[in-house]
């Protein structure tokens, strides 16, 4: 089943979600597709798509009730258990990324930090210690992390890539502006801060006055 | 023209800048479109339709040269040219941004910073100097920023939004995890890490053994 399902539809799961996580702080407890769509700037019809490939939720005429479509969600995208997550390479951004609070909310715990710095290497960032590289296997082995954020320079990201796999890692998010090769098994999601600066260059450049 | 072209085509357009930057960083001058495609682990088909929406580029049985369709990527994205960008929120994130060199690289200069924070207000970070949040309006009549970067607290997001789009900001990058009513005229894009976070989960969890 879920080879028929798009990455944007599993996009937009995320983004209902923080949009749900919005309307609880809000105090609503019941939301029509309608509202969600309009605070969303998308169709209600691709939202009851999008959901109707999951199953049944909400009740016609009524609308979703907000705790349990937020819990549905969390089920389907897998937040609703605790991901131990590693961070590799221990500069500005990793850094940042250490100390970012959503994360913990949200179901991300970031367990260790890697680098090759010896003014970095087993000092701590908050709770989270900085191991060296060379211990990468043997920590992966203990704290059972499935998910790992690359802010390495893109001349490692590969070999890095490579042996996080080789560890057992699902997935990985890469901060690096490389493209990875993906090995069997694993699964690459990028962020390119600058390509996302770029497609706002486009639209200014290219907007029709 | 332009209302043709779909953003995935636009995001295209820089994993392609991209690539060709570490085609010429390996010193390779001309490149076929099955090469780049194989590297991007896409179609050269598609490679091929998205750059014929802009022009005709490359030469039939020959391919691409690196230089000349990275500056023709350049012009199409609009980064042939600086552009003077500012980033509200002085905070972890917003200083590994500041100094992030790939920003300066690749035509985008963070000229000033707004905080409310007293003790972070009249600092700067590298050269960049960190200004009142009050100073908004008059700073950016001043450095001419067409680009803001948004990593302020998602409460005040839409607020800030509404002070850049009246400033005359054309575009804006928001960290914020919060959808923003986007105003007239002004085109937002969001970087959300821990949604991505969520799409490693998601393939990880319902992982086909």
């Amino acid at each position: 089943m879920i080879e028929n399902i798009s990455d944007s539809s599993v996009r937009r799961l995320s983004a209902y979600l923080r949009q749900l996580e919005h309307f609880s702080a809000d105090g609503v407890a019941v939301v029509s597709s309608q509202l969600l769509a309009r605070r969303m700037n998308v169709g209600d019809a691709m939202i009851r798509r999008d959901l109707a490939l999951f199953g049944q939720f909400g009740r016609p005429g009524v609308g979703y009730d907000v705790d349990q479509l937020t819990a549905n969600l969390r089920k389907i995208l897998g937040t609703n258990m605790r991901w131990n997550t590693v961070i590799l390479g221990a500069g500005k951004l990793s850094r940042a990324l250490m100390e970012y609070p959503g994360f913990h909310e949200r179901g991300f715990e970031i367990v260790a930090a890697f680098d090759i710095d010896p003014r970095k290497v087993d000092t701590k960032v908050g709770d989270i210690p900085i191991h060296h590289m060379d211990e990468l296997e043997t920590i992966l082995a203990q704290c059972q992390a499935r998910i790992a954020i690359l802010t390495v320079p893109a001349e490692v990201a590969q070999q890095v890539t490579d042996r996080l796999a080789g560890a057992g890692i699902d997935g990985i998010l890469n901060f690096a502006t490389t493209h990875l090769e993906t090995p069997q098994g694993i699964h690459i999601d990028q962020v390119d801060i600058t390509a996302h600066l770029e497609q706002l260059c486009f639209h200014a450049t290219n907007a029709i006055p």
